[in-house]
């Protein structure tokens, strides 16, 4: 039997998200609970990438995971193996979520131990993109196989996020993926995101990535 | 500048789409335009899949493509260079496609002088799963590099579509994807569900789809 929760969170029953979301990110602050919402398409490696983040940074920080799915709990699996706190977020076939859920999820997590929580959030690069969750930062994944030019087509996703990690360059030589042009396309939409290349299967780049979460976390629990 | 029309399509008005969607597939019939819905993860390859099918399939059938897609119109330009029917669909920011979307865009299109109308869905395996857009029949694409535990996390998808189309089973050596194993996971979902390894880049497999889709099309436009 797993060892972690199964949260089934529910619709929200704020009208004004945003505003929410301004509430959790001040009582996150009182917490000393940094959020991380971590976004991407279906298989870009967000679960790979987060046991490649625990494993780098767990020394420093109690870290915490929630898990959003539909409806499996796959990744939470994933996830315990590491030994971090983990819960799985049932969003019961909505596809993406907001504010309130987040909070639902970090309640069912508890951070009280927690100084750096991660919500692993819906493969999915639109609806996710359009619900401020309350994170104090946004994270998301683009992985070589799914092509340089996805800023085009998902450009909200792009504008809203602090961070890009281009994943799996491993590969980069069995595609036609232009970093320099995917990074301009970036560039357009969003000049300040921070664009990191990484593999997290063979943990190239995932240094960098560390870094630069372990300044934004101290910067917020202080 | 660009020979193909941009559409901006506007939610639907009709509270019943299931009703709805029955009444297109009735008005498709009678206009003998056989619609397919092409769904998958953004970057999984549905327009480089369309490029191929157009190549198999031009000389038996006149082909009309909807490329529908949040604000950009890349994947439109891709398709007017084979030469087929072709208009892009814009969604305003909307996730999917809805039967009345779907109308306006095959209105938009121009079915006159379509037999085989393929309406490639904005890139998600969330929502355009929960819609019918009133399609004679759903099709989807895994790519080899998202993994195959992705039915186990969006079964929906898996559930409600005909065939799905493994792609870039090229880059196989490189990921680990075991093609029984997601085999096995659809099966439990849908155990009538077509299923076809192929790589739109090297065109293995393409055959095959080809053959599905002309016995489906002939099938449906008599």
């Amino acid at each position: 039997m797993e060892g972690f929760r199964i949260l089934e969170v529910k619709q929200s029953i704020f009208e004004n998200n945003d505003r929410d979301a301004d509430r959790l990110r001040e009582e996150l602050r009182r917490e000393k609970t940094f959020l991380l919402n971590l976004m991407s398409s279906p298989g870009s490696g967000k679960t790979t990438t987060l046991k490649r983040t625990i494993a780098a940074l767990k020394d420093e920080f109690r870290i915490g995971v929630m898990e959003a799915d539909i409806d499996s709990d796959v990744d939470a699996a994933a996830i315990e193996q590491t030994g971090a706190k983990v819960i799985q977020i049932h969003t019961g076939g909505m596809c993406h979520l907001d504010a309130d859920m987040t909070r639902q999820g970090l309640r069912g997590l508890g951070t009280e131990d927690v100084d750096l929580a991660i919500l692993e959030n819906i493969g999915n690069l639109v609806c996710p993109a359009e619900f401020d969750t309350g994170a104090v930062k946004n994270a998301m994944i683009l992985s070589v196989p799914e092509g340089d030019d996805k800023p085009l087509k998902y450009p909200l996703m792009f504008s809203i996020c602090d961070v890009l990690l281009i994943n799996k360059i491993d590969v980069l030589p069995y595609f036609d993926f232009d970093i320099e042009k995917c990074k301009e396309y970036v560039r357009r939409l969003n000049p300040n995101m921070v664009i990191l290349p990484v593999s997290s299967r063979t943990g190239e780049g995932i240094d960098a990535w560390a870094d630069w979460l372990r300044k934004e976390t101290r910067a917020f629990i202080g």
